[in-house]
């Protein structure tokens, strides 16, 4: 009887943590329709057609986690998901809800800008558990300590603010709980184009780094789009942990796995650091 | 009286802290007269004069802490010092032992491979509490939980097996003991020229990284000499640290302080992250 008292409660609860953000989104929606929308429209390259043909091609949409290259690495910083409830910013096509799902988590929010992408979500990676929401990660507001998992791969780098969103999550996640997340190195990010050097015969001579120290907006080219990512430097990133009460867990710059060695310009990724993932506790205290 | 008692017990602490290391030099010294010594030579450009001499005339060696460009962000880092047993690995000139020294530290062990560079440390960094020893870090031996500070500036690029002296550390560290350093950053050590990439004309166009994830030696031109430095990804750095217990305070890549930039070259270390400076704490349970 007790139990289920408690289940009920937990219940209430993970129906509260959804419908707050079902509610937020159409707030959101009705403003933006009523022109009162303040807010800055975030860039959402991955509704247009063209990009999204494109991406659609990569070979982590095509064959999921085990075609991305830094899902070896970035599986093993992965906390135990069982009873979990689980946040996933910028879930793109839900391939790591899903593993959450799978793995256990009792209810995962897959949240994305992308109208398209989360169409892909809904049709690849569907679980009872999982509810899918368009929202982008910024206007998202969640209730203190209402989760206990916060995921996001590789879309940080599209934030403005992210200490900001670094505040927010501290603040969502319950104690003890866990954030994961992968983000473009800033190696990667620092000079802009995020393209080799080539002597004039079109051979890689390195990779250039240039305005480390100017942290903000770059035009790169991904998929051969033009597209605004944002360039911080380390000490930003984990700094934004450490000073706003995270515990770093593990950093790291994944290698290309000895098994995708071979595919098209993989062996050059030994020469830089293209990503860098990130493991972090709230302290249960 | 039982103060006066307490005082002796440190006392013969402090003393014996001391001539263990004493003790543990004059041995290697003695092994490696009898032909013995199986450990490698390790590389002691400092004694060399021509690179001495150059070194000597560097910012850091005439102004000390005030002239070396990283010094007010590695201030900010650095812990209370009062009444601590704190340990300085590669003192060089010993100008981090005087700031510990008189910031309150009971007693400095500064320790250097440099003969060279201990004659300046004891000519302009004498204090009282201060000893300098003529030791490789690598052959340290101290006793466990010996030591409340270990700090180290910019002497860890030349230490081959950097994950080997952490773990040593972490063991001569009383519970909840400090440990500061600054060590020459992954980008700045990876292509091994440490050099700008320029084009025809000596412009500087970039930065260039290579061979980000081939770990180990390089050898660098520093003051016009050849030298042999280590490059680690920073996943290795910080991982040995995470790896070893250490909880990591705070991660700095400093910038060229604002009353430096008009000195020769220095805006264009804007460009570049050169060094890194890291505060970690061992867990006081």
């Amino acid at each position: 009887m007790q139990i289920a008292a408690e289940e009920m409660r937990q219940l209430v609860k993970d129906r509260l943590f959804l419908a707050f953000i079902r509610y937020k989104s159409m707030r959101e929606q009705k403003t933006a329709r009523c022109g009162r929308m303040e807010k800055k429209m975030k860039e959402n390259k991955y509704d247009e057609e063209s990009f999204f043909v494109k991406y659609s091609q990569m070979s982590r949409s095509v064959y999921g986690l085990q075609g991305a290259g830094e899902w070896s690495a970035f599986q093993k910083m992965m906390p135990d998901f069982t009873g979990k409830k689980v946040l996933d910013l910028g879930c793109g096509y839900g391939w790591h809800c899903a593993y959450a799902a799978d793995c256990g988590a009792e209810t995962v929010l897959g949240t994305d800008i992308s109208e398209k992408m989360l169409a892909e979500a809904e049709k690849r990676n569907s679980r009872p558990c999982i509810q899918y929401q368009k929202i982008a990660m910024e206007d998202i507001e969640l209730p203190e300590q209402s989760v206990d998992v916060v995921i996001s791969s590789l879309a940080f780098h599209y934030v403005e603010n992210l200490e900001e969103m670094i505040q927010k999550i501290f603040r969502w996640l319950s104690p003890g709980g866990d954030f994961v997340f992968s983000i473009e190195h800033p190696v990667f990010t620092a000079e802009g184009s995020q393209d080799w050097y080539y002597d004039k015969n079109g051979k890689i001579l390195h990779f250039p780094v240039d305005n480390y120290y100017y942290e903000g907006k770059r035009e790169a080219i991904f998929l051969g789009e033009k597209m605004t990512k944002y360039h911080r430097t380390m000490t930003t990133i984990l700094g934004a942990l450490l000073k706003n009460g995270f515990e770093i867990k593990q950093i790291t710059e994944p290698q290309p796995p000895e098994n995708m060695m071979d595919l098209p310009g993989m062996r050059d990724e030994m020469r830089r650091p293209m990503m860098l993932l990130v493991a972090a506790v709230k302290p249960a205290r």
